[in-house]
Order: C-alpha cells, then structure tokens, then sequence
C-alpha cells in the first residue's frame, strides 16, 4: 500500500482505462484529487449511469441510452433505404466527421470470428436480414475494415443480402488522398491497384 | 450530438482526466461501453467515493481518507525525527519508490506564488511550524524541486527552522546516475557544479 486504501484503489481503477498504465493513473487521480475534484465527480457520476443505462440502438445497434439513435430516429436519415454496414460505432462517428454519407448504419459490433465465438448472431445478422427482407432497403455498402476478418464478414453479408433485390456494394480501399505512395503499406498499395478505374 | 445524450456526456466528461483529448476521450468511452462495464462501474463507484471521502493527513497533508496517512500513522516512521519537506505527493510516492528514505513527510500541496495567492498558509507552513516548534524534529530535509518557486520556497522554509535547533539540508540537484553529461541541460550541469563536493 502507498497511500491509504483509497486513494490506492482510486489509482488501480483508472487502469482500466485504454492506454493509461501505473504512470498516468497515479497522475490521473491525484490531478482529480488537487484540482479537478467537481468535474472527478462529474465523470464518476456520468459513468456510473452510462454503464447501466446505455444499450443498444433497436435498429442499428449503436450505442444508445434510447429506443433509437438519433439517426435512426430522425425523420430524414431514420428511413433511408441506403443502410452502411460498420464494424464499430467509433466508425460511425468517422463517418460523420466526413459527412458525405446521409443514409442510416447498421453496427455489427465486432467481425465473423469463430475462434472468439463471435457468429453471425453476435453481429446482429438476423436483424439485419429483417431490414432487408422488409424491402426498405435498395443499397447496401460494406464499410467493414479492409482486414482478413473485415472481409470475411463483408462477403458473408453480401451472401445474405443477395437473396433480396438490393444493390451492394463495398467501400474503396486504396492510397488515401493526400497520402504519399512511398509511406503507404504495401496491402493498402495492392488493393489501390487492384480497385483502379479506367479514366 | 454525436451519439444519444448520456454517450456524448460521458465522452465529454472523460476530457477532465489529465492528457486525455477528444479522441482518447471517445476510446475511452466506447471501451468501457463494449468490454468494460463491470470495470467503469466499479471506477465510477470509486470516483465518487473518493471525490468526496479523499481530506488530507492531519500531519503531513498528504492525500488520504483517514486522519492519518500510512506513513504518518505507523509506529516506525510516524515519529521520526526527520522530515522531508516535499510539493506534492507524487514526491512522495517517487522517493518511495527509491526506498532510502525512512523519515516521514510534509507535503505542501504546491509551492509559493504570490501572483496566484499560494502563500504559507496555503502550503501549511503554521502546521510544519507546529510540528518543528514541538521539538520532536532534528533534520529537516527540503526536497521541493529544483525551480524558481521551488527554490524560493525551500528558503523561505529554511528561514523558519532555524528558529529552532534543527539541521536543515537541500537535497542535491545534478547530473543523475548514469546519465550522460552531453544530454543534461545546462541549468542541472551548473548545479551539478556549484554542489560539487571535494574527494
Ligand atoms: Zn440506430
Ligand atoms: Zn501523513
């Protein structure tokens, strides 16, 4: 014990933080102990509810303390028939930040990877197959990652998804704009040459 | 709004840990939403109770949530007539850490500065002025580091004890042990100049 009981198990929790080791963590506390105590009990206090209380979106799965997202809740995006297939909601947010997509997400939270356990059920597959079969749908993209599991999980979808009249489709993996070709990873450079358009 | 209100909140409230920026915040958030929920509750439990339960150490100011810290409270050390006069109590921790140090501590939460209303009272200079006064002390050892204000401060202190019959020491700033010469900074080769000591 280096500090009393406490302080120390104050210390220790933080560590389940992403990315924060002994170091940070010591930091960490003793910043919300000397000058951070409101906002400290702020952020228990939100995280206390938000670990109860969040679920998940009933129509794509995204984090939510709702029924429904915002997105799927919204007049505009909440019936698109375009539907952009993710693996996380940390992508939704990527794609936001873009704001170039205005359909609505389905989050799979996660790829096909039976060795973990994770099938088509633990992605939501069959809700999925709801949305489709209920003919709302007329695109589907695929913006899973451009890994072995992301692609896996992309062409299972797109296996589900053609037994129903929807056009689908899968994000463009290649040399980012702005990227210079000597800094790019040699996957990345066979997959822009592989994806080339004629001009 | 990004996500539903209670996501965003707590994203947003993740920011008032040290070093923690937008994205981290968010990697944060979607971490213990996912895979952390027992872990974020039992932090956010903790949090609280330690946001509001944490006082300092009636002797040394140290963080703590009982009258006494460890060190001050044990049988050993808690009456040691040695004391090493520290700013905070991440010093502590770090000469803790070393292990050659078996006095105990008084932690002044700081150090001087007029211009942002740090004076003695709010180091608790009249309670290190208790503790020495009641002649229970024969060294005292300032170890506030080696900057202006930690400089100032150390004197200022120093100016105090030798009302009493104490011996008081800096501890010594330079070169650190197995460092080399050419990467230290000039301030700290000065020192390790002006503290140089005859063999
Ligand atoms: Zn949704
Ligand atoms: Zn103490």
């Amino acid at each position: 014990m280096k500090f009393s009981p406490l302080v120390d198990e104050l210390i220790q929790s933080l560590r389940c933080l992403p990315g924060v080791g002994p170091k940070s963590a010591q930091r960490m506390a003793f910043h919300l102990l000397e000058r951070g105590r409101p906002a400290g009990k702020a952020l228990a206090d939100v995280m206390g509810r938000a670990m109860s209380e969040v679920g998940h979106c009933r129509s794509c799965r995204t984090f939510t303390e709702q029924e429904l997202c915002p997105i799927c809740d919204s007049s505009r995006r909440g019936k698109s028939d375009t539907i952009c297939v993710v693996e996380t909601p940390a992508d939704v947010l990527a794609i936001e930040a873009g704001g170039h997509f205005s359909g609505r997400y389905f989050v799979l939270l996660g790829h096909l990877s039976p060795l973990d356990g994770v099938g088509p059920e633990e992605l939501g597959l069959s809700l999925l197959e709801e949305h489709l079969a209920g003919g709302e749908v007329s695109e589907l993209i695929l913006a899973t990652n451009p890994t072995v599991e992301g692609d896996a999980t992309a062409h299972y979808i797109a296996d589900i998804a053609r037994r129903y009249q929807i056009n689908i489709s899968r994000i463009a993996h290649g040399v980012p704009v702005g990227g210079e070709l000597e800094y790019v990873d040699s996957t990345t450079l066979a997959l822009a040459f592989t994806g080339r358009q004629s001009l």
